[in-house]
């Protein structure tokens, strides 16, 4: 018997009339009084379920519950109820797998809140929203992969383990094989990493982007795709410890080259994920939040607006509007701030460009000016920031000066530093990070439902 | 003008006689006495270089060196010498960043070995072997995400960061955000993890696997691909401590759905690795192993052979072959006798299935026989071992009475049997390390050449 997904049968892959087997769980049950029962199966392959007409004569039919694993098979017929085009006359079902404790199975057919499907994370799957948020996850991951390749970027995977610290801020987690109940310590009572796994202080990866220089230093245009890890004790929606990043370079480009990537990939991938999801973005419209699929579609069709920091600030500060933050030159723009410029002003995904040296990293590229870098942050509608990047610096004296500014010794950074010693090139990039991404795609505001299993201060369950 | 890529003028993408400019790096220069020269230039995209041919009396092409970073705009004209198809004439040419100390540039156009090239894994990607391995890498990891796609997999992120031991053995790495110098303690002394940001140990992940199978249980078909950790002191040319794997899991599924699904994967990554990468291949069969093209070919066109683990000790005993190490049922095969049985008797890839219960892990389904379980490794002519993988136990009073015979807590693995509580299925799936896969295509033996940084015991350099 041939064995097809529910997402093939919805589609019209098989013909009417066909007999077919179906794998899947059971959603729902519902019993008619004329002798046959309604059951619902869904297998994760899309959004809907596949309705099976059943005969109660079958003898378990009428104890299936929510969760229960069944094989089915029978003739594809064209429904005619509402709700679905094609549904399944049962001729044979097995039931795989029971329900232990129907009464109490965590995922009732019932609606959840978030907040409980966290705690149960290895079966929240199971339910419409997370198994359309994993659906879009792919989506958009696929679609990133296929954008960066067919515009001649290379995949690198740059290292979760480091001894190094990008950013010269943010906590890290650090990562070791020492004994800690009882480390092993220098003749001075220092605790002795020599003796550590890698024979010196290491930790986990907050951006791999020094790591992408070294690579688009030699192949041009690559990009990285791979979890990275804040060990900030942020208890917010829109912060993970651990989290997935997308961190495309150029060599030979300035901060507008990394720009125009950044809208054509976001355009690109939002394209993707509105043709290959549309029963996922549907649900989302309807029960999470109706603007989602408009604004991606205005998204797509706008050009994002540009404006330098400065402009924006006399923006905010010729503004009517009441902020609770200071707007000054030389702050970074906050939340409230950028919704402004998103959502009232431009109407619009922005890029800001060239913000103040001070409150940006130390290897952005210095502008003429002497007191702006060559950064860019892309704000959207309805989230705020969702990229962050920047052309760096590829002067080596300029860089030697802004480590010094930072009281960074530049042989910590011989090897990135070499990187403009020898056939330096004008570069620049930037980073996005998955789950945002995802937020905004689907209006799921917390990004611990946007990560299979969401890790937080003070959460590693499962 | 227009900006083209090395790979795109190689093959032909633009017309003979029109102009464009061309970004990269100088390979080597060569000064003909006729007032010309020749610069090679690559800029990642392809293998092969780039020949320009500029007139000396611009006024820095005799100060050319390697390394050095161009932009050059010139005419796309037939090549009247061999070794390339098209070349430049420059009209225009730039240098974007000279090299210091041309002496001493780590990456001079000779041959380097690929011990030295460890030691500047940053400048390595601009050699020919580097560069070739990077966009074989990128290629497979492509082909794996679209072979997944294509077949209604969906990629999950299962996390890196866990509290619990996917495999019940092998060292891991601990993470933590104590002061490690002056830790907080219990009133017994002990470390109180209850401070440390999770609140409890944490560890890197070793596998995604069991994260894998709730998803499995919920979606039916899903993979991951994502970093995963070893803390063995391990020096050997095939063990990283970081390295890349791809895990699949299919529900409703027993052995041999994963061990086609292995092997048609296999097939699809290999085709699509020929067909992308002619040229890198190329090199690795003239330069590494001039056996790898016709071996990728085999084994896309060979059914893979299965056999038991039982039959496979029976044929080591009656070989006439002397091993090294000893040939009996219930020891694991040693890396000579896979190799027999792939490179002497089967001559082919081949899959062993159903080995002793004792060396495998808790979780592969038990067989009728009480002694086997339904695992499988896939091994391959020249490598050995290339994939491994099994049927998991979905049978909750069997798991149990697998965790009791290896002395582990149920209760550690409550949300493991739960998968089994509600609705279980037969599941199945593998595990693929990538760096060991680009090892098998390339033929490029040391795994640590193989990814972007490599980490090693007392090697967490960059």
């Amino acid at each position: 018997m041939r064995i097809v997904s529910i997402a093939d049968i919805l589609k019209g892959c098989s013909t009417v009339g066909s007999e077919v087997t179906v794998y899947g769980w059971v959603r729902t049950r519902r019993d008619s009084k004329a002798g046959v029962s309604f059951i619902t199966i869904y297998d994760g392959s899309c959004f809907n379920s596949l309705q099976v007409v059943v005969e109660q004569n079958h003898s378990d039919v009428l104890r299936l519950t929510t969760g229960c694993s069944l094989s089915v098979t029978g003739k594809i017929v064209e429904s005619p109820g509402s709700g679905q085009i094609f549904e399944m006359q049962a001729s044979h079902m097995e039931v795989v797998g029971w329900v232990d404790n129907p009464d109490t199975y965590p995922i009732s057919a019932k609606i959840h809140s978030l907040e409980y499907l966290r705690e149960v994370a290895h079966l929240r799957p199971r339910t419409n929203i997370i198994g359309a948020v994993t659906r879009v996850r792919h989506s958009l991951a696929q679609a990133v992969h296929r954008f960066f390749s067919k515009e001649g970027f290379y995949w690198i995977s740059t290292p979760i383990l480091t001894a190094s610290n990008t950013e010269g801020t943010g906590e890290m987690f650090r990562v070791s094989t020492l004994d800690m109940e009882n480390p092993p310590r220098t003749t001075s009572g220092k605790l002795n990493y020599d003796m550590d796994f890698f024979g010196k202080e290491t930790f986990l990866t907050v951006s791999g982007q020094l790591h992408a220089e070294a690579y688009a230093s030699a192949m041009s245009k690559i990009y990285t795709f791979g979890p990275t890890f804040r060990a900030e004790k942020s208890n917010t929606s829109r912060h993970l410890a651990e989290f997935w990043m997308i961190e495309p370079e150029i060599a030979f480009s300035d901060l507008s080259g990394a720009s125009i990537l950044a809208e054509s990939m976001l355009k690109y991938i939002f394209k993707a994920v509105l043709s290959e999801r549309a029963d996922d973005m549907d649900f989302f419209s309807c029960r999470i939040d109706p603007g989602v699929i408009v604004r991606l579609q205005r998204c797509i069709s706008t050009q994002f607006s540009q404006i330098d920091y400065s402009d924006a600030i006399e923006i905010l500060l010729s503004s009517k509007h009441k902020f609770h933050h200071p707007v000054q030159w030389g702050l970074d723009l906050s939340s409230e701030h950028e919704r402004y410029l998103t959502d009232q002003y431009f109407k619009a995904p922005v890029v800001v460009r060239n913000y103040p040296k001070d409150i940006k990293a130390f290897y952005m590229r210095l502008n003429n000016d002497g007191r702006t870098v060559a950064a860019m942050d892309i704000l959207a509608p309805g989230i705020g920031e969702i990229i962050g990047g920047s052309q760096r610096e590829e002067r080596v004296e300029i860089l030697d000066m802004r480590l010094a500014e930072r009281g960074i010794s530049i042989e910590e950074y011989w090897w990135y530093r070499d990187l403009r010693r020898y056939g330096t090139v004008p570069h620049a990039g930037f980073g996005l990070g998955l789950e945002r991404l995802i937020a905004y795609v689907t209006g799921v505001k917390n990004v611990r439902d946007l990560i299979a299993f969401p890790r937080t201060p003070r959460n590693v369950s499962f």
